[in-house]
């Protein structure tokens, strides 16, 4: 069996692309070593794709409560319940590197309550969940859990915030049959090589 | 019973914003008369802000084969079985009067399936409503039926990505139980005014 | 787009209908301004519309606890969760006009939990609600959650029977497609005209 | 473990009912040998009541291309999947006795695609499941179906209208706990004595 | 109408059976005065046969803390709520037996909320169902109610597992249509017949 | 944050189980390099342990059409719908050994729709995640669309008989707690070292 393509629609090369768009690709391949599907595949619509990483670097890249592999959590459960296979994995790959521990994404993709997690990330998780899947269920009794677990209303926020930004995210990579890099399947999984 | 807050969330006056946010809500109410909440609450966090608006627009206002009604009725209807408040009613209100027609919103958002729209159009909103809902189990044969009714690809994504989209908005909305304004109410419900 | 009938059966004629049943339709006419498609539609079988509205009027005419306007709430509430055009439409405008209220119907139809309503009346549309969709899940916590709330046993009786005839009234409702009369979607919406 | 009352609301005596409703009763216990306690329990409320077994008779009563054993079926299978204790045990027995088969209802209630039941008579139960918990979802094609088993339009009716009505039923019997009768437990699943 | 295969699958022959499996049937022939039709069906594949029953044995047999008919009554509880025809008509008769009562089985198998069970036996049923139908969903809360209810960790264990057993089991028999025999209908509805 | 156990309940120590079953660890442990919680958490009950290896094995290793890759992407899909992190975990390790390919555990487990697979092996999975999650919705249609594939009737056992054997196993790991060991994490994913 072949790989499927990256994406059900035309994929722009980077030569074609707008300059901001080229520029933002070339530094996280600077980064990471290559490019994200994500990028690459929404980049067939450069208006949606700006609007798109503005909105989650504002959420992810965000001062917060939330430690960054809080943050990740969120992705990876929400992404979860929802099937997602780029986000799960991508994701993933990201929690494991930002909480150094390489077991954490697999635990929370699959059921968060059963995660090596503190009883105050379950409860962010439990919200999170809610949101995603039947948000009209949502109810001050369980913004009130969160508030008894520490959390401030700004903290709130970010959880709701980021549940319901991959609830969009989700439903892109539903819609385009959006794979997850090769590069991701491995990231966080061994432990970082010795500084000399 | 006295009305809800518009949020669960402080609303910054007007002078407090950044200019551009505040240039953008004198435009909205010079041309609708007031300001529509999404704004006022979301202004909260100004980067979210911009980055809201700015997919809304690359969505909503780019040419497309999808009239304008149609893409209102895709916020309804997924709206609708998101039961979103602000949602339903606010964009429920322009689908009136982008289709001139008092009747068509409380239609879809009640059940688009016996609303007075055409089998293209009852077949884009089923696409769009099960992306809303469980969009793991949108296959390609949904795609298929969406092209026998003469959809390209371009406007899958179109059709997809607005139901997307407000997947987000509407957990943002069930997020800070944002309030839909009063003036929606009525918006789109009586015939215009005689020209003089 | 052309309107769909009020209902995929036959219509009678009202002269072709049983006496008492011309009577109750010219009764409603002459308190109303025009006939409801409900009494319309199911006069195609008289004995089954007979029943139908000595059942209605058991229950809503009632002497009871609940306030008129809080019987269509939960008219209204059910109805909204059952997805159904008729029952929506028309008892949100008999809401609307109950309640005294413009919005409340809109918001009670689209999410009871973000509703200008009292907590006690959120509690009679929880349980509402719950017995609309998943009867076999309501117990005797439910039933205390109301008690909590001030309702005796007779008006646990009433909310009950209110969301059990509905459920009636909006699968048989969806059976036919019933439509509802253009008359409802704006009655109620306006203050009444003053009296001189 | 002693049994749980009939009803969690008072149960009226017979010497307390008003004449029309005690005559019902006394005529159905001449007719089954006892009173089956849907007429007990429901007497708390005689409008109520009467408005109940008129609609009741309409239904079930009414000549029909469905037997009066397909009938019954319906009623068992959407109470089975609503979990209506009274309505599958006492419907359970008297669609034994129509159907002269001792096997039918416990069959039928449990799951009727397993049941030994014609194909038509599966399509019929199909579709009048289907409107039983989700009745938003039944279209054209659900009636298509029928069709395709030669059912009229009549008779879609039938199927529907009897499905509208236990759905009332069985949310009703939810409400009040009402319990089925001993008798019912036993009737037609012995062979009738041999007549002389 | 005819009665339906014990099994969409081939059904051995006695004489064609490995002796220990024809052993067993014979035994329980000796016992019940029949050959319940899940040996007869599943014995198409031996070694899945003997690991079935080593299994069932090791649960159902086993001292516990759990009465005989408490297992039984989880069996049918969660057979219940699987649809299994097979499982809730051979396991109410077993649990009539057991419980020397004809209607708890009809009670257990339609809504064990409903049923004559104590209050700790419908805990254990609402831990069991919940099992069955979303394991994802039980949590230590869930546990802590057993707790509650004064079973101990290994009771929590049996409850557990035999919910998993019969998820296997009823996944087994929807897989193959079991039909249930007809000896099991009328088995512990009738009392004994009195001892000489 | 500390590992969780692997087991709510008590783990035997080697030295304490019987022979037969202190054998078949050691002979995992030899093979494996480790003894996979399953057996040491199972241990617990040494009769349960017995027939749960029995049952296992008599379905995973019967000579069989489907390859020893496409049973356990079975196992893998519905474990994933069940939300099991034992068995996504462990089997995806397995999974990955005997597929050769270290992405395909990831992807079956988070939406077997858009694996790498071929169409047939999607049809297996789609069938085997019905009856994990819906048994009762398994249809005589769905058993053709197998048959439509290459299908035959033995091989339509095995896809349900296993999923039917992990429902039973991820309910056995929800109760339990039952935790995937660390091994589990990697194996599969690294290409194995060169032979000299």
């Amino acid at each position: 069996m072949t790989s499927k393509p990256i994406s059900r629609y035309p994929v722009p090369k980077l030569e074609d692309l707008p300059q901001d768009i080229r520029d933002m690709m070339l530094q996280v391949q600077e980064k990471a070593g290559f490019i994200p599907n994500v990028f690459l595949t929404l980049a067939h619509r450069p208006d949606e794709f700006r609007a798109f990483f503005a909105y989650h670097d504002a959420l992810m890249l965000r001062d917060s409560a939330l430690t960054k592999a809080e943050k990740e959590m969120i992705v990876v459960a929400t992404s979860g319940v929802n099937h997602c296979q780029y986000c799960v994995i991508a994701h993933g790959a990201i929690l494991r590197i930002y909480a150094k521990n390489p077991q954490i994404a697999d635990q929370v993709g699959i059921d968060h309550r059963k995660a090596d997690i503190t009883p105050r990330q379950e409860a962010m998780l439990d919200f999170a969940v809610k949101l995603a899947r039947t948000p009209e269920a949502v109810t001050e009794e369980d913004r009130q859990l969160l508030r008894d677990h520490g959390f401030g209303e700004e903290d709130i926020w970010d959880i709701g915030a980021i549940a319901a930004f991959f609830a969009l995210s989700n439903r892109m990579a539903h819609l385009i049959e959006m794979r997850a890099n090769d590069e991701f399947y491995m990231l966080g999984r061994l432990p970082p090589p010795p500084k000399k």
